[in-house]
């Protein structure tokens, strides 16, 4: 699963820029969650909803190259690298005309909010990974 | 370097929840970015001008170990651990009642917006850092 | 109920800024509905749950008089001014040093989420509030 | 000036969903910014140059009629309806599959920042604005 193949694209919005007229850096996180929402959408699922489960972030890094400004059309690619017995690990990058302007990763567990806490990541979940990132990468 | 004893407090607010109902994880980082411009201001700083130069963001962590809901009352402690020519660590920690809920860090750089590059952290900046981390342990 | 009593006091936080480096015009209306949940609350009630129906927003308004900037420490106040069958006015001021900076209003509604429609205001509901306005004027 | 001919259209991103799982109230006000600023950018400004001035909001307006929800395509209408010496008021609708699911306005002003006051809107700007609005309904 070396490759990156999923994307989404949005445009920067007003409302995304901080104090000092860029992105704000907590705003490239919120970016990650639009391309990850996207990419468990594709496979069936939703962070609310993994089988029953909710997901939630065990771990968040994000590191910055480039500055995002107003108007900025930005491909989000995202894709899932590793996966544990509990845990499995996102990779994002953000793209601006071909040049990385961010990479970061989530650590990512699947919660079950009724017996409040963190459980083994379903099978259903893994194979269907397993699946979408195999058939990216073929 | 090796305690953090600088802090401020603030309660949870609604616009900080997210979707699920729980602070969103993204928003750990505003928190850790209220904390990191107090700092900034104890020692005469701001964000925007240390020295003349901007603070940017080069990259940030955060591991999540509990969630945060309306309302909390939670401190966020931060410090300078490590300080190279052109780079500074801050490490954060989020704590309610006593226990810790997040812990990060992000590595920070002086910008010259003027000249458009990273510039190496003012004499000044890291004379007043290491006054302050002093006393904060003294 | 003339009088706005209820209020509660909070401080503008970085990420409450927009590019224009104060304030923005939207994050007026996230510091009407921190007095709002707050003002529920104190009655018993929340925005999620006002005897089993959600609050809903109809209407808001916010005529904007002062700009507020960063660590600004404002007090908000608000208080119902009207009821009707299905409907009632909040009323909010934000002040900082005893300068009103931004007046509003939003009307509100309770809405059953199951049924899909708005319903009249609970009785309950309405006691409370004529006695907590009641007791706030007296 | 009677109808809105100028949009822009945007997708529902799950930083705008608020504890309710749905767009937040003062996020429509967000759209409608977005919209201003496209409208702006369109007869050559921004609302933090109109000839030399900032634009400010004096007062600003929404009733809510549908919520929105996550990954909804939206359209957002706008156009200026009337102008006085010192004000105009921008009209919005927001619209998702043909249903007006918000109409708004804001009251605007131009402010001299250096001088701290308001001003007259620039006759520059006032011709721009009538030029594209009677374009815009010919």
């Amino acid at each position: 699963m070396d490759r990156i193949d999923f994307s989404i694209s949005l445009t920067v919005r007003v409302s995304d820029l901080n104090y000092g007229n860029h992105v704000g850096y907590q705003n490239f996180f919120s970016y990650f969650q639009e391309a990850r929402i996207a990419y468990l959408e594709k496979i069936g699922y939703s962070e609310l909803d993994i089988e029953g489960y909710g997901m939630i972030v065990g771990e968040a890094n994000c590191k910055y190259k480039q500055e995002l400004f107003l108007n900025d059309r930005i491909q989000i690619k995202c894709g899932i690298k590793e996966m544990k017995s509990k845990l499995f690990t996102m990779h994002y990058q953000i793209i601006k005309e071909g040049v990385i302007c961010a990479e970061g990763f989530t650590k990512n567990l699947c919660y079950d909010y009724q017996a409040k806490k963190v459980v083994r990541l379903p099978d259903r979940f893994i194979e269907r990974i397993q699946s979408f990132e195999g058939k990216a990468q073929a």
